[in-house]
């Protein structure tokens, strides 16, 4: 059975923790079940992390090589400042897909560029949560296209 | 029913025409019956139209507020270099999706940043004609969301 | 009888129709009756075109310099991006007028500069419709001051 | 009676005193003459001060607001150094139009971004003299517009 | 027997029709017939076309891979800002000369970079007229030489 | 009883061990005492933590929104790198305050400009170790002010 | 009994008569009264100035090198173009620390990098009028330490 | 008897009060009244003005324009930031010579370029006083030949 | 018996495991031991650490400076992103030789400066596991001289 | 008789012996025997030179103006570099035209701009060896026409 | 027997000879001495020259090709600037490693980047002579280990 | 007897033999005479070199530290470029004084920032030949100071 792993970035276990009128009330348990129910439903398993430290998260990145088929990875901060999660991701045999909830296109202009996202195969951002929800359906895809090679 | 508008820029009616040993043989005609199928399972009209030309572009974007619900928008070499088609999506009611083929972030640099993602609602970038169906239903489920509002 | 050409870039055909609670209600209609009255008023013709196309706006340009005896050109997004416009300006014989509703000086980094202002023999920026009227009076001023010389 | 300031700039007190061949013989005193005419005829007072010194410029602008109903201000030099008269436009509660005798856009890059501009309503640019008069008919009309609400 | 597409951008039509004493009086139709003369004489078919519009010329670029054996272009004032007329030149199979009637080296800093020329096979540039026929014999001599391997 | 949460970036362990006849012999001890007279002296409780990791950094930031009042933090070098950094103090709702040993603005340019400062409600550099006893008295206020609305 | 001199830049005599209900109602004067009890204090003589000009500020701090023992000085606007005053504050033998009522760091770029700053021996940023006391606080401290030594 | 102006800019006054062991002794009435001997000898009057002002050193050099046949000035830290300077500089009909003391192109990156230098016919730095004496022998020449012509 | 330390930064414990066709077989393990070798064949005790996490190796940083005599350590994607780790290095008392396997002035333009190596004693890189062994030398000499003077 | 120069730049007396199987086997001999061939054939004298030294081409220029009518230049590495060359090309009297074998437009950036290109009446790239014959007849063309004027 | 060639850049054989009190004593002579005593006791011919001109360096780099196995280069100064040395080293087919007696990551920033770095195998940057020493273990490393293949 | 160095850098051996309309008739031979004859009257031996070789002039300097007691140096345009050259002016233990013909500041801006400028004590530039007579006079000064100190 292939296997998924999420790796959710800096301060995003906050979520649905912080300011519910502005950014509603999912929270990244919510997003990890319906992740499950989505990856189960076309025969992946999955696992999920989340952690606030650069190094960790790419503890995760290396070890996905040895036990899953590919990543999901919403680096958050990371994305815009880590050669070092970059290189982890670009030194892994595994496809990466890289996640954002918010469009960062439309943020602040340090965030336009994403050094993490050119060693992933494709970015999905600006969604909220179903920002995760299409990503998964690009690795599952992309793990089922590899196989069937 | 609620409609969709599928816009796509320039170069795109080349898609599977050329190089096929790289790029494979999926033409935009292809992409276009897939998006209807998919679209009318979700109980989604969608029309789609491709120019070469910037202000037709624009045209078709002006237009599609007044008879569509959302677009799904690839715009190409214009995504770097066009005000005028960000100008057109900022001036309309309705939202839009970004589509790109290929991983913009890891092209040349002159493709990094989108001028016209910025005021789009998210991008959908790297995965080869399943952008635009992971596009697809970021759209639907927008228009399902406000509607639902 | 002296005679003008007055030129509407990209996405002005929407003018009055988006938004109306917060850009008013005036259409690009209005503004041409306005102008047209004020130009007889001083014993000038005007005409008006809008184009979404960059190419077609060119065309305009080239055409003016054979018709008329000045240009009142608001390239909205071309403005910051188009050489070609900006060639178009300059090798026509006649006097141009940029004008813009809005204040580019006070929006984002990417409208503060002009490509084709330079070309042309000053700027109206920030009054909304009342930008054309005074490049109206700009122009005819310039105009008369040439044939009296 | 709604009353106008007018503020020139740094060296702008050698108006058709320097080089007549080339920028002709137009005085300040001649503008400034030809402005109360013109305000006078449309029911304004109006008063002119010229300062080459910007600290001086701040104090005309700050008591502007007491007496004033709008300014005129052409800033020159300052225009694209001077944070410190954009923070005094800024924080006044009268309107400002700023004004060029040259295309600002057609000279040295260093004067293509004005910072005062950006906290101005609009600007007129490079029509010589006549630049001041079209600048009075905004001016003009945004106070009327301001007062009829 | 092979085929040249010659494509002229924006505003050269104006060729020879401008400033006479400037520029001379060669029109784009006396360089279109040098070429025509050039080419029969080595044995080549040759077509020529202009348009003011990119998205034309993106057009005649991809119908120039059907029907030709190779391009002369002057992308004129979109050599610099159009990545989609790049993407069309790098998309089809048959060889591009890019030609500039001016010294584009010599022109404002913003002519300097031509986004188009990276994906010719060369370029001839400040010749005026004569840059084509310098164009014509590098694009024969470059197919001569594909179709002799 | 209102609480506070000082954190040390990194390297700060280090102060008052290395070169005491330049930076002196205080230590980071010693601040953390100083501050506790001068908290308990107005009637607040503040703990103080240091750690030279960016994740572990984000974490006391997220749980001090749960059981303090305010931040003071020292973010060292990571003031100018750690985009996460400044998310999580941009996503919790207390206020924090940013302090500096030395000038920051008196060293290396990529020092000048901080990232996380631009979260905080203000910043004190360039006093030493005083610069926390200032910033101490900063954050009491700013509570007080906001207790008592 | 040491003295110092407090210098507010441009502007500042606005503060508390522009828009009350936004940045309240305290003035000048207030600051200054309180500025002079809290020096009392502490047995410090204190005295303030205000400009809006920056040749007259430069005047001041040459002045304060004779008769007092150190500054507070809130440059406003001038605190990121005059290298004047910064050469000034460079060359008297007295400490200097800089004052904003404001967060320079959470508003436009172009305040983000002050020149005067790097010759400050520090920096109180963001607090509103209590950066002012703190600053006191800091050059008090400054003095008595380079008394005692 | 030609007449030359000399403008010193700001902290010029300071010259020989601070800091004497690394400055010399050498203070702004001695450099002046070396500079009179001298013209003296070549038959040039001389006076001498010295503001911190900018608005000021521009009224000096207006006025120069009209009473002397030559400039020297040390514009010191507005050489880098004044527009306005260079205006006045370059409206006036007589020429002008920089001076600097110390060698900008060995000082901080923001002091390697000189707005006003551009507008004035040379430039000597680098030679503490004597770089002025040497500015009066370049202005006593230029004024001379310019006159035998 | 004088001690060296080495850090290997984030990923270099992949060493060897990934793409062996590529990167050769050589681990981790294997460069430490050859180390271990040499170290002892000239007299000094080696310790060898690895870590993804930044803070983590400011920590082992930190500690070098109490237990040991000289550092080696291969950043890798910290070189180019952490003032933090550069602040450690500057920080303590002991020297450091930055190594790094591949030629980074050969890679990506983000590659190319190092923050951390300006605070080293110099640089080894581009000679794979060779870039060691070389640094320790260079390291060795460096302890041996300082230890001699 | 008509003379031309050919002068190569660093590098050049390489062609041909390095990598064949990449760059064919075409000698700089062979390009200047061709050269003379076809100088011969239109009337015109040729002289080739070749050197590696910056400042001895600057001598081979200086004499061109002297001996020759014009000047074929492949500046090689020295024209993204040598303000010197440009300065040489730009004093004497005669044409140039600069040439390069491969396309610079498609390489690295840094070699994107030609400093020496800004003084030549023209440029061909990216045509090989053939790039020097289109050269030749563009100075061939050139010359005449200057001297049937 | 295998050959190396170094090639000593700008400057360098003043080494020895200036300020002895900073720079020690040590001479190129000493360090090609050196140099050769160390090639000779691992089975190596070692050749040195040195020369202050760009183009003799690379006739130098040239001839290596011919006569040597490898290069040892320190391009000095033209590190920075030298695109015609680096096209050189590019050129040759036999390996480089670039040398620099001082830490270039430590001074001007305009010594930070070497364009010559890039085509050579790595780089040994810092330690003074030993530098050179180090450079010449890995060059024979290098060479040995394309013969032993 | 002290002595001097002159050294003229690339393209100055042109002087006076180009565009004698333009550029006068004065050569290089009579700026080197008249500067003899100004130096005997001041009791200094002087000799000048020119070369147009960046390393010659490297040369030059070198020597010039063992047999004279300071340089007059015009780099031309190799003040803009070369690092080698500002490392020889850097190294030896004389005086250096730059020189330009014209004003650099008021050319392209390429020009505005001088390497080489930035170790030489000051600069003279703008006055054409009288450049050099300034220079002399400065550096005769310098080396008198020195030797009486």
């Amino acid at each position: 059975m292939p296997s998924l792993l999420v790796i959710h970035g800096p301060n995003l276990n906050l979520l649905g923790a912080r300011e519910p009128s502005i950014y509603g009330t999912t929270t990244l348990d919510d997003i990890n079940a319906e992740l499950s129910v989505r990856a189960s439903a076309v025969g992946f398993a999955i696992e999920s992390v989340q952690s606030n430290l650069e190094g960790v998260i790419i503890n995760h990145i290396q070890q996905a090589a040895i036990s899953h088929d590919a990543l999901l990875i919403n680096p958050a901060g990371y994305s815009h400042t880590s050669v070092a999660i970059r290189d982890a991701l670009d030194a892994i045999g595994i496809p990466a897909v890289e996640v954002h909830l918010s469009n960062i296109a439309a943020r602040e202009s340090f965030r336009h560029v994403s050094l993490t996202g050119a060693v992933c195969i494709g970015t999905v951002s600006g969604f909220g949560a179903r920002s995760y929800y299409l990503a998964l359906d690009a690795a599952v895809a992309h793990v089922k296209g590899l196989q069937s090679k």
